[in-house]
């Protein structure tokens, strides 16, 4: 995937254009998920929207995704599958889960009017299946709900209620292609106009610092394009900037596998930014271990350079993964007994050192001696009562491990592949404002989806970028709708 | 300590100001170290300079300091007193110990010229006795070199050959007064002019986007400044504006100890970004554990809530306080044997468990039943060797630790007193200027001090604030006089 360089974003003062190439009531920045919610809203309210798109057409990143939306609070699918849901646990889990530092004032309209969503999704033709998949991950078939963070796993479990809240397009296989391609035909029946293939790079700024419109660049050239009303930016995060990555979120750079599109290069909060935006969070990320679907992880034991537990196993594999690249060095591996080598999720994981005691393991892995040995025999000692009184691992998934051979599976971040893509970004309120340093709203300027700090400041679960790209980029369309009109 | 609210910092077009109620070539914001060293340089350079402070008088955080500065690569006191050093070994390991992300633009000049930096701060007058600390804080006695980071822990003495680099004033006692004095005497010989009780609230931009002033309090109203030349913004960092501390470092709202002064309330940092500067790390911080000198601690076995231990407790006190709030969740304690309740040091810790067994204590704090055990037995069949294998402590730290009564030490965030500062801020060159997001350069402005991200991106060695908003402070202070010269 390449990557771009920081280009120039200063913003262009109104006084430096000569004249504008295009027009319209609202102009977005970006079609994505955030990006098309945005529009539907705009044209519903009977604005002209107009959206530009770098790539060659719409979907970017949401498109290629696994296509879970974080929606609860009782939904209808959530109460046809009989799982008893409401706001309040969502915000409890939320708050716990998307920290330190959730925003009380993001989290709590998103869980207040999650049920109002997911109809809003519905309605505009999303297909929604009343079938559940009970592992947490998104479903291979076309069930509709499923487990997609740590709800049940401590110690979320003990935070709040547990609820499935992943939900998804009823299709076999990944369900962003149906996601974008359903909010698309909605963005074409809204007649919102579409650009393709151009490329916003700079604000433009009306004398009272209000955002007026936006530079792009179209076939090598800079267009200026007017916002009568708002402008929204929907561009993405920044993990395809290579350079941006290092200097904001050097921890980053070492997740092998970045997730996005090449439009994921910053260039909303860049343009922003230099506007005066103020940023957020700007290290966080989404990261996972290189182990998917990750269904055999909760019966190993996941092991730090130290030889020693640093999670309950069963949590969510985002939540594994940060802890794993974030607080031990990606230097993480899998233990395993002989029934964990034969499972076929773990085929594609190399095997960093096998041995018919823990002994030999430690040892071939370079471990000091008897570190892996104290780690292993207290976690048997307890795992053959069913429990796992020092990390909480749940009942279910607690089995000794002592069938030789054992095994230590690789998950270091350097010899594997190690997922990640950028949570920081634009400082936002809840109408999807974008904010100075001040926590004043800039005039005119909205954004949403991962060109903000959203719901998960730091911690993830799956479904929270569809999830806020959409209920913000909703938002935002209706706010930028609403400006100077 | 008091907390300001996110006053107003939106950046006020030149257009705007009816007139300039002061007027010098460079205008400084904060009267701390970096803005001292900025005055002295940029005074040397010919021009008429003007430094405002909101407190009654100079000196600041750093004023209230213990006054170390980070500075090596071969100083003369390192020199006398049989130290090795160059600029080499003071680079890999700031690379090592400052990250992850240390700025290498940053970095290298910070050592390539240290030894340069050491003779202009004793020709200012500032004394170095040739004696020599061998704890590694700062001397409470009259000695002027200290070791005052992980040098000599593990894994940075592999990764560079261990030199003391705390440089500090012979003084008994806290070193920052007799500092600031040198510097603010300095500050005066120079001719720079000091206006006290005025606080920059906001920047004053030309119509090309440039630095051109400040607006600024003063008796309750605003007065605008003009800098002919360049504005550098030494305001300190955000650890006391609560509100921006909870919205970009959270973590950091834990530490009950909040070092710094009521002008640490991220006015620099916020009115630059305002105007479109980029900001760097802002989760940031130094924390320190509630130990103090933490001698003692390096013989105990720091333990977290799971009862694992999480770093070889020699490592310098803000590693150990990182590692805890940030990794552990700020839930450790400092395990020790009867031996360990006697140490002076410890006095001010309040005991949070003690028992004859292990199990006993275990049993006390409310961890897993064995979990302790398994650690405490680890780590004495190879104390009892004279060696630390898994973390690594150094042999001359290690003892067995086997004559109860053994008891736990209360280091928890929420019940003790942590102390942090922050680090995040403004993005700056090697010439102190101010960046944007795109790397560019805002023109006449500039930055020094904790109000930008400086050579700690986050690791932190005692020094490092004093050392590089005074390394950094003269360069900005340098480049400000050239601006428009």
């Amino acid at each position: 995937m390449p990557s771009r360089a920081l280009d120039e974003a200063t913003p262009i003062p109104e006084s430096r254009i000569a004249h504008f190439d295009h027009e319209a009531d609202v102009v977005i920045a970006g079609l994505g998920c955030a990006g098309a919610c945005a529009a539907i809203e705009a044209a519903a309210a009977g604005t002209d929207t107009l959206i530009v798109e770098q790539a060659a057409g719409g979907g970017g990143t949401s498109a290629n995704s696994g296509g879970l939306l974080y929606l609860g609070g009782g939904t209808p699918l959530q109460k046809a599958l009989g799982f008893e849901d409401d706001p309040e646990s969502m915000f409890a889990y939320l708050m716990a889960a998307c920290g330190p530092g959730a925003d009380e004032a993001l989290v709590g309209p998103y869980c207040e009017h999650s049920v109002e969503h997911f109809h809003w999704l519905a309605g505009l033709g999303l297909p929604f299946k009343e079938a559940f998949f009970p592992d947490s991950h998104e479903p291979p078939g076309d069930e509709s709900l499923t487990h997609s963070g740590s709800e049940e796993a401590w110690p979320f479990c003990e935070i709040a209620r547990p609820a499935p809240r992943g939900h998804c397009a009823s299709v076999v296989g990944p369900k962003g292609p149906l996601l974008m391609q359903t909010l698309l035909a909605a963005v074409e029946r809204a007649r919102a106009r579409v650009q393709v293939g151009v490329r916003a790079r700079a604000l433009v700024l009306g004398e009272d610092g209000s955002a007026i419109g936006l530079v792009a660049r179209h076939r090598g050239e800079d267009i200026a394009i007017r916002a009568r009303r708002g402008v929204v930016l929907t561009a993405g995060g920044f993990i395809h900037n290579a350079e941006m990555l290092a200097r904001y979120a050097p921890a980053l750079t070492r997740c092998r596998y970045k997730v996005g599109t090449a439009g994921d290069d910053g260039s909303g909060i860049r343009m922003a930014a230099a506007a005066g935006a103020a940023t957020l969070r700007m290290d966080a990320g989404d990261i996972t271990l290189p182990l998917f679907p990750p269904v055999s992880l909760k019966e190993a034991v996941l092991v730090n350079r130290f030889g020693q537990r640093f999670v309950n196993e069963d949590a969510y594999m985002g939540r594994t993964g940060e802890l794993a690249l974030l607080r031990q060095e990606g230097q993480v591996y899998a233990i395993v007994d002989e029934p964990g080598f034969v499972r076929p999720e773990n085929a594609p994981t190399e095997v960093a050192a096998t041995g018919d005691t823990w002994g030999e393991l430690e040892s071939e892995l370079g471990f000091a001696p008897g570190s892996l040995a104290a780690t292993m025999e207290l976690y048997n000692h307890h795992a053959r009562g069913g429990s796992d009184p020092v990390f909480h691992k749940q009942p279910r998934h607690v089995r000794p491990l002592e069938r030789p051979p054992f095994g230590a599976l690789d998950l270091r971040a350097e010899t594997t592949w190690y997922a990640a893509f950028t949570l920081g970004g634009l400082w936002i309120d809840a109408e999807g404002s974008v904010q100075t340093p001040t926590g004043e709203p800039i005039p005119g300027l909205f954004a949403a989806g991962r060109t903000t700090s959203g719901v998960a400041k730091q911690g993830y679960s799956s479904g929270l970028s569809l999830g806020d790209g959409s209920f913000f980029g909703r938002r935002a369309g209706r706010a930028a709708a609403r400006t100077r009109g």
